[in-house]
């Protein structure tokens, strides 16, 4: 893998974000790397860029250095399958990152050069609504009521068939955020390389389970007004009978790994 | 019991439920009772309230024709134990209510007449934020995060000690209320009859259980705004990290009944 | 799709059942097809034969009438992926068969001579000890401690990782098997042909959630002494410390179907 | 509270908690105080009894010596309200044990002898089977199908309602027991100071919620046979059809406490 074109995204308000970046951006520059970067990191040939711009940069590795929130919102800047590598800084839970900010990242990034790395891919979702678009989500996609004084039903469309539940809400799962939202939820955990989409009620009325199907178009709608929330980041507004189609994104996102494990996200979370 | 003002709560713009309203205006009218209602029942010698106006009556007995939320409504009317007879038109659960609103209706009247019924207390909570108190509510007091992108921490204080918990949100339920929104969420179901409060974290990430202790101040605060839902009806604002307290309202809602029925909520759930 | 040797399974002691047997015979030996039954139809050209001797037959097609339990016990007769046609007689769930018995049989049997009928495929599991094998099972194995005054520590090894729970026991199960035994312990549903393997803990200690994984060896042990269930049906001995490898069984449950539907088992539950 | 006589009960086969026995016995041998063990302690002066004859002894106060199963066994010797003091030595939850075995054991035994201690009353419950009576339990009597190949119908009346479930098993707590077995099974936390008891069905076909009630006579039967298991410690068999008649044993355990907690069982969890 060649790399020509380096993006990186810190953590909001971090300094030790910060200061990871500008090293990450220094050995780059070093090996005359272009390097753009979302936050200000104060090192010389570094160009700073909008999140809108990231998307239109072609770049060939974008760093994440952050939390789990951060690398989310990462992916959200990347509509293609750029490779990303996550940099847990100040996260707690840190299931999706590779490496701990506190490692020796230069070692890390040698690796990266002498291609002792490999690609993790994940399906991601989009909400689509009329004729917006929303997304893509690594994580999932939440479907709330907007009014607490009404338990609206929910109408699910997929396969042709439709089940009608009246609950609080909905997610919609992949298996990288079925340790995430939908977990705290009573949901299962699915090994992150399944290639299936979790369908939570939040507070079903009936006790209706977590159903698990292939990815492919789930169409929701409710009898009251609801609010879409991507990964758990971006929020919008859905009219009541409005429809929501929930579909797989066409490109999935890409982690960057250094090392194998079996069941990262379960030994992450430390069961 | 002697009973010489009664009043009457129908559902909103629900003409069944004024035809039952009527009929039960009609029958205390023709033994002279006074007779005051929430809806204009157009009935002669009937006077009309507003809900305000009922719970400055000292009504003998009150009549909730509707369903579940109508008597949830009603209750709420009634500051003091003022006994009500919840008749059900249009509800679908009906776990409150005493009677069918298609039943006998001039029967269960003349059981009342002669004493032939009993009462059936529940204990009720309020929420005290700052010096503004809300309820009472008979089944539930909900306090759920506004804001969808971040998930609170809440600090739940009783008997002397904290718990804090990660989570979307918290409901505290009477025995009364625990066939409703709460066994959506998980929680088990309470005899109405027990003297207790259940605790219900909502999407906790540690996977907390229900916990159930006795009535007692409960004070929940919780680092971001979050809304206060009573009853699943009325809807309040609480700012991140103010103190609010659930604790057992003084006066019991106070059910008349007909008929002794073991495990009332278990039956009608229709388990 | 040739059928010249049908085997017909019959439910224990149900004479409706082995009424449609006898119909379906009647059928193919008039069609000069050779019939083979595990119950006696006592239809003339209708061998009789034990279930053992069914697994050696190769037959091409082979009825099983009665609950979703005669179907499951069908399928372990038949090493192979033989298609399975599942007529349900007296079964309450019927969550696997493709018609129900009172329906006009005669019409149903037309239209799979006619080819107008397609496969359903589903994995199946087996399970290893030393060196006896258990199984295969279309819905799952259930691994349950024999001591109930001992709560043991299940290891359970797959991708090269091990993960020690204190619980009483442990289900795997297939996608077809998650409407059964998993889904009353809380497990999700997932579609029947999604290619993974559920594992469920059984009242753990430390509130393990559901786990999904690609299908592949799972081996379990336990600190105490457990009992092997196969498809709720048949129960075996493993002792404490040995090694119980579940895998993929290498030959597909194979349903014929006359009629698509979009979740199978979701419209048959009710839900 | 005037201390003639003092048991002992220690953990089986551990020598930490015979050490920590024999400190208690010569404190109280010290004081002249009678002293009588379950395991032989080597100090002059203590008597060795058997378990059975624990209870005819009328002692004053039993120290537990061990973990919470030592605990659990030391109240079923105890079948009035004897005073029982627990420490922990060896047991990994610790939920019931007031100190733990390393702290300054003796500081303790002052406190006690000084009259700086209360008492903490749980309630306990019984299993009756035709005449044999089982129990008392202080945490929990399970009802266990027995053939893992049927899923029996149990029938469960109280409050002269039967209801009927589907199901591998029963577990009737009592809240101290609600921090044990049937949390892991996905009960509520009870404060232990509540007066009710919680059935949690097992594994139910229609997934029927936990139901709390006040305490009282709740008949179970089963459709297959059953074993009874009485704090997870002792097992007996029930047959199929035979009535078992769970109800508050008579006389409440007693704990000795030194320091009052508010939520005793949630903080000792580590929630």
């Amino acid at each position: 893998m060649n790399v020509c074109k380096v993006g990186i995204v810190t953590k909001f308000n971090n300094q030790n974000a910060i200061e990871a970046g500008k090293k990450i951006a220094e050995f780059y520059r070093s090996k005359n790397v272009k390097v753009f970067s979302v936050n200000n990191l104060d090192v010389i040939g570094v160009t700073t860029v909008s999140p809108e711009e990231v998307s239109k940069l072609d770049l060939d590795l974008v760093f994440s250095v952050g939390g789990d929130g951060t690398t989310l919102r990462t992916f959200r800047m990347l509509p293609k399958s750029t490779p990303v590598f996550s940099v847990n800084i100040g996260g707690t839970k840190r299931i999706l990152a590779e490496v701990a900010g506190d490692c020796n990242i230069k070692a890390q990034l040698e690796a990266i050069l002498n291609g002792n790395c490999f690609f993790d891919s994940r399906i991601r979702i989009q909400a689509r609504v009329a004729n917006q678009v929303f997304g893509p989500a690594l994580n999932d996609i939440l479907i709330m009521r907007t009014n607490l004084t009404r338990t609206p039903v929910f109408r699910i469309c997929f396969l042709n068939e439709t089940l009608s539940f009246r609950m609080d809400g909905i997610i919609v799962a992949t298996p990288t955020g079925s340790t995430g939202h939908s977990l705290s939820l009573g949901g299962p955990i699915i090994h992150e390389q399944l290639n299936c989409l979790m369908i939570l009620p939040i507070a079903p009325v009936q006790r209706i389970p977590c159903m698990i199907i292939q990815p492919q178009d789930i169409s929701v709608s409710s009898t009251h007004g609801t609010k879409i929330v991507i990964d758990g980041q971006e929020i919008y507004d859905a009219n009541a009978e409005s429809s929501i189609i929930i579909s797989r994104y066409e490109h999935d996102g890409k982690f960057m790994r250094l090392h194998k494990r079996g069941i990262r996200q379960i030994a992450q979370l430390g069961f």
